[in-house]
């Protein structure tokens, strides 16, 4: 069918990660390829239209690629939201994004899942790498037990940190600090370009691995975490926040910039659509 | 009176900080002042038994004085409890804990209070100083704006945080990481003696003022925020949660190891009645 073509193409382009180095890229593809297998039956086909799922500015100094596939009705998955944003800065270097997050929808309060590398130059990345909660933990010491502390979800952190070319990352964002969860990786790593990609392959994939395994084990896939009635609002109220400032901090301001206020406007519109905003 | 005798010769022996250094002792003084100066005439003496407000062991190695004073009925502060620990430890340096934390009550939301410096040689000092939220910051972005955001909290951190001498600090517990807010301060200062003295004078000292003058202002003083009826129970429950879980993670096995089981009985009752737990 026409609607699998466009999947598929927009797929392809998507995986490409042209602007990446391989290890980088081999991340990402491994990433995604796990969710596939797990979860590829739950999920619809990405129906964008094609220059939404790839577009660029007219100058072609900027890339990007969005790849989003809303879950069937039965699944736990609302979404999931694989992209990546290339763009030449006017220092010459460029600015390379690639993310794959994964939301849950009200039949499940476990977290979502969120990887993203930012990467500024061959030199620099910053991974975000974290299961936000969707409870407010202070109020729910139970869900931090089960799925932060009996998890041992913090040794991956302890054990990037320990790397001396990492330091912790703050994110100016006040809002994506607070929606972390205290397990969070949020990490710089500055080092010369073979060196970044030895840690890339080396201790980024298979901690990345490992986190996305357990979120797809005990989250996505882990049932028995049905939400009460009286809880759903909360949960709906909430997640749609989560969703709405997300998307604000993360394009609201940048996207106009980098491809134009049309094409901006209709790669928001299509997002707000499968967010359900 | 025999209370305010009480208090009095409680208070006296609070504010010897016996074994910290000078810098380090003018600060904490400095800080309950302008707590007693702004919110004095609010609160109760302290009439813990002067065995609870100053206690020590059999052999004289773990010592700690506790001063704690509940608001007024027509105040919104609930208490303060400032605190000093000291003990030797097994390798001959000594261990030593000063805190003042304030919470409020249920006439306003605003955020509680906390100021801890862990000092475990004369070389090494955790600082933690935060307002800690009283409401998911997800949940509620207006919230982080007026608290953290419009007031520039951040920037104290950022400024602590570009001495060389300092380095991030997370602790092991998850809880206590979801408790405190993005804005917390929550470093590790590692250098020499002279030079830490130093740091407390000029950097920490000022820092501590500035975030404890926010709070009084715009926390404890700040009015304006009443609790609508409904949201009383959501926060009653939180702050109680947050009492709880405090005492079990700072107190909850420490206190009878240095102390012995019956005077850490004793100690335990007395904070968990003001506490209302």
């Amino acid at each position: 069918s026409s609607q699998m073509d466009l999947h598929n193409q927009g797929r392809a382009k998507f995986l490409e990660f042209p602007f990446v180095s391989a290890p980088h890229r081999a991340l990402m593809v491994n990433l995604l390829s796990k969710v596939e297998d797990r979860l590829g039956s739950q999920l619809l086909p990405c129906t964008l239209p094609l220059d939404v799922q790839h577009c660029q500015n007219e100058s072609g100094t900027s890339q990007a690629s969005l790849h989003i596939r809303s879950g069937l009705q039965s699944s736990p998955v609302d979404f999931i939201l694989g992209s990546w944003l290339h763009c030449k800065l006017p220092t010459g270097a460029a600015l390379n994004i690639t993310s794959l997050i994964a939301y849950l929808n009200l039949s499940t309060d476990a977290p979502n899942f969120v990887a993203e590398l930012i990467q500024s130059s061959p030199t620099s990345l910053i991974l975000l790498l974290d299961l936000p909660p969707r409870k407010d933990l202070v109020l729910y010491p139970d869900y931090l037990q089960t799925f932060y502390e009996d998890s041992q979800l913090d040794t991956h952190r302890q054990m990037l940190q320990k790397l001396p070319e990492v330091q912790p990352y703050v994110s100016s964002s006040l809002y994506l600090r607070s929606l972390f969860s205290p397990t969070r990786i949020m990490i710089r790593i500055e080092t010369e370009e073979g060196r970044m990609e030895e840690i890339l392959k080396d201790h980024i994939e298979p901690v990345a691995v490992e986190v996305l395994g357990f979120w797809l084990d005990h989250c996505a896939c882990g049932g028995g975490r049905e939400v009460k009635e009286e809880e759903k609002a909360y949960l709906k109220k909430r997640d749609e926040l989560v969703k709405k400032k997300s998307i604000e901090i993360d394009l609201g301001s940048n996207l106009p910039k980098l491809f134009g206020p049309e094409l901006a406007e209709r790669v928001m519109g299509a997002i707000n659509d499968v967010y359900n905003l």
